[in-house]
């Protein structure tokens, strides 16, 4: 068992209607001018934009708009919220969406705050000393960013995709109402179950101790996920599966189940963000498509944890030897993947990679990663080429 | 399910050795001078309190002290806190100890914070507008008052024993190092875990539709600690086992495990609460020696809930009709009291009550709950008398 901080001050307001309240909760927090930051135009569509500024207007709340953030949110986007807010005296963020959003929101954020470029931040050059108060209205359940404190941001040139980490930037508040998620593709429903579950996985494979309670925290978490994955497959419309995911997906990436372990594996996610800086692949499915040449590459190195994860998400029969039982831990995932219409590979995940392109990758990875990364096994660029290759 | 608020914003530090963060965490929540609240001598005899003082020394912040918090700690000690911080100019409070000693300084703060007599808060007569910020260094796991809300004073005139609830009185960091709980007396320790799991039992049985990952996470908390109380009957030091009920017990109080839910029952804490109003009896021992009683008492109403609680967190055999299971999940609930020396009636609890303190009793909790309250089964005054009559 590690020592371990937890910190998740994120104040939620959870279910129907819960945006109703966002404008005592911006004044909770000091708001006075807003940036109201978004990505698509499903927020102008729905009309909740609209009732947002309703609610802004009629308690006197000053606000500016800027739409645009995309997955894999763009700095340059960026650089433009951060001359808007300050020409506009911007004092409070509100981001209404998923996690381009909110990361978009807490890179302006750290931006207004800091001296300097905020890059910097995202490059490893030096830590932000603050961050200006970022808000959420959450209308995706997938990445966490609604508690969490990381922040991804793609920078154009050269396509380089980098998370900065801070306190500063975890969110004073987080609206979450289930029915804002009932419109979202099938699609991007399933790539979301996918990710919030591959945020405590990431976690749970390690060789560290970890807690007991930690585990049980995440296995009931996960199996949460898995079953009402498939309930909103069958009837995406189910309020109740709605909200288990949308609070399961806060849950699995605020901290809570990766108390006092190593700090988890994490390579299915750099993995992953290889495959997305190279081929235009959402982040969820990228993850279920290498998630299983993972598994079967590194789960001997880890096997009590990969036969726990068998016995008590996946529920498996116990019978057979620790590996045959691990494997059909792996096995009855890929399955679950299937049944939600998830890739297990590269080929169901729609893309077409050549020898030279898995090379570049791994490459990539390694560089990204300082050469080797791992804790369920320790991986190098040669293993990380072989999952690729194993993936295909 | 209910629509819900989770505001945690506890900033926890765990592991070894974690007191020696105290200087940078009080100068992080911008305390300057400190009032450091403790209960009896063990903190004082343990080295703690002078470990932390020189802490302090060395980081030039000055402290005054206060001792003296008792379990059901005195309205006559927090008035002596306030009059001492003022006269000292206090601006944080160090709590070190156990939920005496917490609940006394969020009091202080409160007094400190707000015009007029703090009781007027417990005495429900105002809220709060504010609450000088309490720090906490954790010595006994069992109130989890180091991340809650709450916060209960006893008058000592005619022995009024309050809780008052604010988001303000919860602590800005909880030091949390388990080798502080190592020392407890055996019977403490085996009090804690009851009182742990209680906290979560209470949010546990009710008929409002509590959310499938509350449930998976409160069960999957209820089994740790469980299994952690009976590692600790045997071996006090077993550093994992005190970290894993010590965590449990901030999460089992902090509002994580009632998400969703109708508020809970509580009947358990309130019958327990009238008991230690006339009684000296620890208030873990008392909730064990009310609880199995008041579960005859009402299971037949909740069957769906005893059900899954005796299949998921007391795992006996899915056999028999619903009653018979839910029976036999009481009688294991009181096998496992019994396994850690806690009682499971009166008598056990060492308490010889007459019909007539029985009738008072019952009396004064339906004052106290306004009639009637509960969820599992609502209780009216009859009920009341009519377990603890049972629990004779």
């Amino acid at each position: 068992m590690f020592d371990f901080n937890y910190f998740t001050p994120t104040k939620v307001v959870f279910g129907k209607n819960a945006e109703s309240h966002v404008a005592e909760l911006i004044k909770e927090f000091g708001g006075t001018k807003i940036l109201i930051h978004y990505g698509g135009g499903s927020v102008v569509r729905s009309g909740l934009l609209k009732r947002v500024t309703d609610i802004l207007d009629a308690a006197g709340i000053g606000y500016v708009t800027l739409g645009g953030a995309v997955p894999n949110p763009h700095l340059g986007l960026v650089y433009e919220g951060i001359e808007l807010c300050k020409k506009e005296k911007v004092d409070f963020l509100l981001a209404v969406g998923g996690g381009s959003a909110i990361d978009s929101a807490k890179a302006i954020g750290y931006g207004l705050a800091n001296e300097g470029d905020v890059w910097d931040f995202y490059d490893y050059k030096r830590t932000a000393e603050g961050c200006v108060p970022v808000g959420v209205i959450l209308t995706i359940a997938a990445t966490g960013s609604e508690m969490s404190d990381s922040s991804v941001i793609t920078k154009e040139e050269g396509l380089v995709k980098r998370g900065y980490s801070s306190d500063y930037g975890r969110p004073k508040f987080a609206i979450m109402n289930p029915e804002l998620t009932m419109t979202l593709p099938d699609y991007q429903t399933a790539c979301g179950c996918t990710d919030i579950m591959m945020h405590t996985m990431e976690r749970y494979f390690t060789q560290g101790g970890n807690m007991e309670i930690t585990d049980a925290l995440a296995e009931g978490l996960l199996r949460t996920v898995k079953k009402n994955a498939v309930i909103l497959r069958d009837n995406p419309k189910d309020y109740d599966a709605r909200a288990e995911v949308m609070w399961a997906g806060s849950l699995a990436h605020n901290g809570l189940t990766g108390c006092g372990n190593d700090g988890g594996d994490w390579m299915t996610h750099k993995l992953e963000h290889e495959l997305g800086g190279l081929y235009d692949v959402a982040h969820g499915a990228g993850l279920a498509a290498i998630w299983g040449s993972w598994a079967r590459y590194v789960f001997k190195n880890c096997l009590p944890r990969f036969k726990r994860f068998a016995l008590n998400v996946m529920e498996v029969e116990n019978a057979g030897s620790d590996e045959d039982i691990a494997l059909r831990g792996i096995e009855a995932m890929e399955d679950f993947y299937r049944s939600i219409n998830m890739p297990t590979n590269l080929r169901e995940l729609g893309v077409t990679a050549t020898e030279d392109d898995l090379v570049l990758m791994a490459h990539k990875c390694a560089v990204g990663v300082g050469g080797e990364m791992g804790s369920a096994r320790v991986l190098n660029e040669q293993d990380m080429l072989n999952i690729y290759r194993a993936s295909m």
